[in-house]
């Protein structure tokens, strides 16, 4: 298949859900009609979720910054990701996206931006947005807006790292409190997994990023970096990579190609984790890690077994928040995790369920609107809602 | 047919034009093929009207400010319309259209919003944005964008008014150049459609306001009413609208309810032509003003002959648009009307095309993108347009 052949004219069209056969239809679809929902709205603005796209609707929000590994393309490069992403949304959340490329880069003007086209959206979702920058744009709309807000490239990422290694821990007898992690890459997703390992348990986790081990206090360190690093570098620990390894259980990669060598993982503990996650060539290629004594590998390809994708995650967790959440929280975070990785019974080669399987992205709405519920911050999903999202997933399957 | 439950859940979804059936089409939508088509874009970027939804989406931009009478509701009860509106883009020109309804009021911060978000979007449609503040927010983003900007409430009326004009004029003998016209309304419509009858040649227009005659250095004139009562009334004519339409062959009401009486009507020249378009209530109704001795009366309402309906105009102008024009230049205006008057004969009860057939929508998309091409703004368009664009209509069609 041509790549873009397949891309010509884009990927995503507007279709309608309701008849429009008539002027009876038009009618109501248009004037007079529709002008007693505008009404009914600017009484009680609330309707507006009811009864607009806003029920279902979010927006794939990119700078254009950090597109894939291609790097700062712009948003006019951005916009064939962008489209790919929405129709990820659909087809595995039955969530409608639409692709917001915006053409500045400054983080406050993104903001405003962005604030101001919210009234026609659900949620926000935040693309290939480049640290450090990402991270002030994405709180600042949390705050800003009452309605989900997420970076994909943290938490998308963080959540499906944290169910692949739920199940990783698993089949190698481990658990996460007593674990010892590295996480090579201190960028969006290094910083986001980092934070919620922490928050789900995990006591022994040390950064690296090129520079070797992140410490408090080291020169350069944006204040991102120094945040995380006085979190999970107490003792001030210096060194390499190399260094960082030595006796661990778990390596996490984010960073860049081939840096993790046979040897290094021979240093690592008995039976060690690696999730070499770099696009498209990973930190260890996977055949090198197990000749090397690995147990469990995960990478980010698909072709390879224990694919870690994202799209495992942000179909299903914008669903559950569109039907029940107004913030996407730590909690809901770890119980998405902890549902994706409990659909499957795990092996060293299956330790995440596959994309297709419409069950998880399900399973994963179920536990985000749970979540939000239990937590306060959203409201009681309805009886069998698991089925119901199945079913709506199932439909609109069948229209790809 | 309750409006309330017809519009739940919003009436706009998103549709894919792929195939996402397996991991193979999901690395070609996704990663990492579409990675080729991103890189395709940043060395060459106006690829990105040809591999993107950039090739085929506008939006459908608001402030809320002017929804239909409701007056200034704001963006979360303007979206219900907006949404209507891009229906019917998508229904009768096969344009996809989003809506964007923004947050802010102020014109200078709708063009930075709108200019900030252009990247992904063909066209931009303009959208009761109250006046003077639409003028000044279309003329702007004219200038700053290069893709087809279009204030609908201002050139779409002025478009199928011009339409309704020219076969009403043949139904009764008369030509613009000699005709003499009252146009009451000086808003965005008034003006607009004053603009366009001077550009066709029309040379006795008199526009009025809820204050009577509009004349030059008239206490409290706005820019934009100082400048079109400059263009049309240079002999200062004062008074009332009694005064104005005393003798004329044309009335074109864009104003209030029940304002043109009878006996004024009967004052007018032989066989006057009545546009009675305001909105629900006309100006004059018809049964009134057919026995004062209008020859050819229009409304702006479904249940009378004769409605002259922006819908006629925006779904072919921007298709047109899409495919051929940067700009929607006046010559272009005026040529999309000529389309649509000469779709049919006209008869007395009949000046206009009927908003479902489809060849009328066709035939002002065609002339669009010849105009466009004949004046040097825009592209060639390929032989057999017109039943290329009817056979797309038709396809759209069969999906409502």
């Amino acid at each position: 298949m041509d790549p873009l052949r397949f891309h010509e004219g884009g990927k995503l069209e507007t279709a309608s859900r309701v008849k429009l056969r008539n002027k009876s239809h038009l009618s109501v679809a248009y004037t007079p009609g529709v002008a007693e929902v505008s009404r009914a709205i600017s009484e009680k603005p609330e309707l507006v979720k009811k009864f607009t796209v806003k029920s279902n609707t979010i927006a794939v929000v990119t700078d254009g910054s950090a597109v894939l590994g291609l790097g700062n393309i712009g948003p006019e490069a951005a916009l064939p990701v962008m489209e790919g992403k929405c129709l990820l949304f659909k087809r595995f959340g039955d969530v409608d996206a639409f692709p917001i490329c915006v053409k500045t880069q400054k983080p406050r003007e993104i903001v405003k931006t962005v604030a101001e086209i919210s009234p026609v959206f659900g949620g926000i979702n935040l693309e290939d947005i480049s640290a450090p920058r990402c991270f002030e744009i994405e709180k600042t709309l949390v705050k800003k807006l009452d309605i989900p807000v997420m970076h994909d490239d943290q938490h998308g990422t963080a959540v499906v790292t944290l169910a692949a290694l739920f199940n990783a821990l698993k089949l190698t007898d481990r658990d996460l409190e007593t674990s010892s992690i590295v996480i090579s890459g201190a960028g969006a997703a290094g910083i986001a997994v980092a934070e919620i390992l922490l928050k789900a348990g995990a006591r022994d986790v040390l950064l690296c990023d090129s520079r070797g081990i992140l410490h408090p206090g080291r020169e350069g360190n944006n204040p991102y970096k120094e945040r995380i690093a006085r979190k999970t570098n107490k003792n001030r620990v210096k060194g390499t990579l190399e260094d960082a390894v030595r006796g661990r259980d778990v390596f996490i990669g984010l960073s860049a190609p081939n840096i993790l060598t046979e040897k290094m993982v021979s240093n690592m503990a008995r039976d060690p984790i690696i999730f070499a996650m770099a696009n498209p060539v990973p930190e260890i290629m996977p055949e090198k890690a197990l000749r090397a004594g690995a147990s469990v590998v995960a990478t980010g390809r698909s072709d390879y077994p224990n694919q870690v994708n994202n799209v495992l995650a942000f179909p299903g967790i914008f669903r559950g928040a569109l039907d029940s959440a107004t913030k996407i929280t730590d909690e809901i975070k770890i119980s998405a995790a902890e549902a994706l990785a409990s659909c499957i019974k795990p092996k060293r080669r299956k330790i995440i369920p596959d994309v297709f399987d419409l069950r998880a992205h399900a399973r994963v709405a179920e536990a985000v609107a749970k979540t939000a519920w239990e937590t306060g911050s959203g409201e009681k999903p309805g009886k069998n809602y698991f089925r119901k999202v199945l079913t709506r997933l199932r439909r609109v399957a069948a229209k790809f």
